[in-house]
């Protein structure tokens, strides 16, 4: 009777389903290519511009599928999720699209952007104190008053599905260019994002190497993968990577990423910032700083370019303006 | 002797075979979608975003139509073009794609960038003094001196045959998405952008009343649409619009759009950085001024959106930072 399950991880089956539900609501997000790019490079990268889905980053993905999983004798009670924005509005969004309604814990200091998108979504937001409240126990007090279903932001099953229908994409995507995905990179924050890449393309593309990209003091991931166990971040660290801020890696992602990813690479603040400003030059997308971790990477030299085809995942594009002329600077 | 052929206007045909040429070379752009501004707008609103096109505009899909039907014995000379900026970059890298020399005339005071990726592409540019020269003076003289084709901006067939399969898309895209389009927005400059749009239109969507989007002092389509015939602006006119400074429509592009078009809009330069930051917080994507206008005169309330579903032409995204921070202050 004391025996817990444990979790289950998803499998293929999830993706292929998630695929299913996403078809006609989520967008198809193109892979961006730039000529001049690829010959300084000396390879090719193709960009997965997922700012470019609906509610400006992939979150929507997951939290569709996820949603969608809610049995019907619960969707009267709604849904409740804590984020520092993206999650947020992809719950947000999801939840009006599927007629449930949604509670958004969210910190105090996250961008005006995402807070205002949020509301405009329809969600009931509910702030708190960042460094005093706990996100998760104001979740929990809420989803326990209300019978409201807590939408985890990266720790569920159902949500890592739906952030892999983007791996299927980047391999059908590039196939159609005529490439072959050598390495793959991606932002790293609780890790659900590169955990369903990871399971879509260990099945698509097993030969591709998988790298999760953190901001310097936040990563967990990348350390976690080296001693095979999960580790904390500085609680004192900072980052203009807003998006990017989880303390540990989750435990789901961590089980699938330990098998699927070949490791992980820091970047600093500033090859971020000069990251989106190159997204702005040369692929005229807008990407938020935490979005534009894997491009800092790629542009600081982490990883083999040459006579290579490097797909990097750009997850988000919900960047205050004040944010972003400060990123300019550095073109 | 004397007889002078009229210059041939493209027709269907050649947007077929303009499309062939461009599958794979070009970018099939997507057809973005934002439910808080459709709410706001009791409509839908699909903008199609060819600022993520090769080249950061639509004219790359001109130009590789229009260099692709260079005999064979002539390209060894290479092309020669006069442009502002966008149709430069377009022309430089369908020119080397295809494996033709470019020389580029563009005048001195064009943004840094627009120069800076012509040169990038491996094109010759030549600059000149836009208030003391005629670019079109230096270009024949070029084209005679080198044997050169001369691939004009709008005023050609195979131009514009290019520039309307995004026509092609905006309907087939539309469909997907379970729309057909009533009013179609679009910017124009010397108007082949919207001449091959329309083309397009004709044939695949007859019911769409198509509108040409103009920054003010340089409305000279919509007042020629209004007098019958093409009348020129006042030399003295500024706008930031940079890629939309024609000084009179072409021969060619008039003579479609006095047919295929409903009517000209024409919106303010602040209106413009209005939109320009719009296209940022809702779509994040990067417009230049010019490429925004069709959206300026949207968001203006300029044409009826209620019940609804408007396309909205961005056609590039070639801005410099700087311009792009002003813009975002009218957030």
């Amino acid at each position: 009777m004391n025996w817990t399950p444990e979790p289950p991880l998803p499998r293929w089956d999830d993706l292929v389903i998630a695929a299913r539900r996403l078809d006609g609501n989520a967008v198809v997000t193109p892979l961006l290519e730039s000529p001049l790019l690829n010959e300084r490079l000396g390879g090719r990268v193709l960009i997965k511009a997922e700012m470019l889905q609906r509610t400006g980053s992939f979150k929507f993905r997951g939290a569709f599928n996820r949603i969608s999983d809610i049995p019907s004798e619960m969707r009267a009670r709604g849904v409740v999720a804590f984020s520092s924005g993206n999650h947020a509005q992809g719950v947000a969004a999801a939840a009006r699209e599927l007629g449930l309604t949604a509670t958004i814990v969210m910190p105090d200091d996250a961008p005006r952007l995402k807070l205002r998108n949020t509301r405009d979504w329809g969600a009931e937001v509910v702030t708190y104190d960042r460094r005093r409240e706990s996100r998760e126990e104001i979740g929990a007090r809420i989803a326990t008053a209300t019978g409201a279903t807590l939408v985890r932001p990266y720790d569920d099953a159902g949500v890592i599905a739906g952030q892999g229908t983007i791996g299927m994409e980047i391999v059908r995507q590039a196939a159609a260019m005529g490439a072959t995905v050598d390495t793959l990179l991606c932002p790293v924050g609780g890790g659900g994002l590169i955990a369903g890449i990871g399971l879509a393309l260990s099945v698509l593309s097993p030969q591709t190497r998988i790298y999760g990209v953190e901001p310097m003091g936040f990563d967990d991931t990348g350390r976690s993968l080296k001693t095979g166990h999960r580790v904390e971040n500085d609680p004192d660290a900072v980052s203009i990577c807003d998006a990017l801020l989880a303390p540990t890696p989750g435990e789901l992602t961590f089980a699938l990423n330990r098998r699927q990813l070949s490791g992980g690479l820091t970047v600093t603040d500033d090859a971020v910032r000069r990251a989106v400003a190159t997204a702005f030059d040369l692929f005229k997308i807008v990407s938020e700083p935490g979005g534009a971790v894997a491009l800092a990477a790629l542009l600081s030299g982490d990883v083999e370019t040459r006579g290579r085809t490097v797909a990097v995942v750009c997850s988000g594009g919900n960047v205050d303006p004040e944010m972003f002329k400060v990123c300019l600077d550095r073109a």
